[in-house]
């Protein structure tokens, strides 16, 4: 936890906290913080500084916060994944929180399991608690955006074209003989498709959308490692 | 699984081979392969090819390989890591094996815990079973080799010199202000600390004996992240 992210309950005051729960405890028995100690705040959505202990009783660390820092620029990107299974999503969201993604949308394909659109890793507080693990580690605040839609169809006909009007249109294509592009810098849709690659059909009606199909080479990579690749290839 | 990784034990004769256990399991449960079914396979440590199945009984498939293709070049890096909490040692295992990382060091610091020296997870079998994840997951045959060093000062005098001479030395330092390079393409040593970073003292041996510190940028990344952004970096 490099910053310890605030909710707006958490404030007492305009510039002070009351850390209870899971944070406390980090605090306490992880980083054997005391009164005086300093930490890295944030509050979700807004700027970050430093958060000074007042006090600490039995459950909650009393603070006093300053923040006065913007948080690091977001990536000027939105990524659709075909749906993973369930501990490999978390992972996906931890990852886009922690790389500055701000705009997550997960789609069906053909080989998404029907039963992973089900899982509680689904649940809107499972979400949540994944992206503010990777704020945290990143030392960010802005939370991301996640959106699901459960059939491909309806999503390439009428939500794509609007999602990626102007953008540039990347498409993880293994087959491709296109490499992925290295420090592009304008706003962009990423692509990424199921274990074993979307269908033909899907990939075709991709492509038919304005999608450029590219590679990361030979080798095939799980979807937790193709991403944080990709987008350290795309933006540096 | 996108290949087979074949032991030598799993040979009858020079190209028919037995499978049973684990990959018996994927095989008939995941794949539902028959009698005629075809699919990837690779010897450890030789060549990649397909296999076509003969027959299958309540145990094993039976197959006949021909293995005419090479594995996919190796990225040409030495990576040195200060030692993970076991369940990441197994992500970054399976990540350089993925990757294509085919030399990996292991070394302490003052920041790893030192229990984690005593993890089960530093069993040498447990380590293959992870590394042959990768490999199959990413089409490779080449199996890395791992090494420990569990003590910093011996293996930065005595073994770091040898290791990194004449290569390019790059040390991960989020605080450094110069960004990590791309498209590099020689020989390279890549050091990456631990939580939290290496202290002042080793990163001073470190840059003292010639690592270059570069960021990946404001943001502060897991291990599981930093490695597969830097290596894709580097070599693209």
């Amino acid at each position: 936890m490099n910053l310890v992210l605030l909710e707006p309950r958490d404030f007492i005051t305009t510039n002070t906290i009351a850390l209870s729960g899971e944070r406390f405890k980090h605090l306490t028995a992880i980083k054997k913080v005391s009164k005086g100690s300093q930490f890295i705040a944030g509050k979700i959505n807004d700027n970050i500084g430093s958060a000074i202990i007042d006090s600490i009783d039995s459950t909650h660390i009393y603070a006093t916060v300053t923040l006065n820092k913007s948080p690091p620029k977001p990536l000027p990107l939105t990524v659709v994944i075909a749906l993973p299974r369930p501990k490999m999503l978390k992972r996906i969201l931890h990852i886009c929180a922690e790389m500055g993604v701000k705009e997550i949308v997960f789609i069906n394909s053909y080989k998404v399991e029907k039963s992973y659109w089900s899982s509680p890793a689904l649940d809107s507080a499972t979400i949540k608690k994944q992206l503010k693990l990777g704020l945290s580690q990143a030392i960010d605040t802005q939370i991301p955006r996640v959106t699901f839609y459960k059939t491909f169809k309806p999503f390439i006909e009428d939500v794509f074209p609007a999602l990626a009007c102007d953008r540039l249109k990347i498409l993880g294509l293994p087959e491709s003989p296109i490499p992925a592009p290295v420090g592009i810098d304008e706003s962009s849709i990423l692509i990424l498709g199921p274990e074993g690659g979307f269908t033909d059909y899907e990939n075709q009606r991709l492509i038919e959308a304005g999608c450029n199909g590219v590679t990361l080479g030979q080798r095939i990579y799980r979807l937790e490692t193709a991403l944080p690749v990709i987008l350290g290839r795309l933006f540096n």
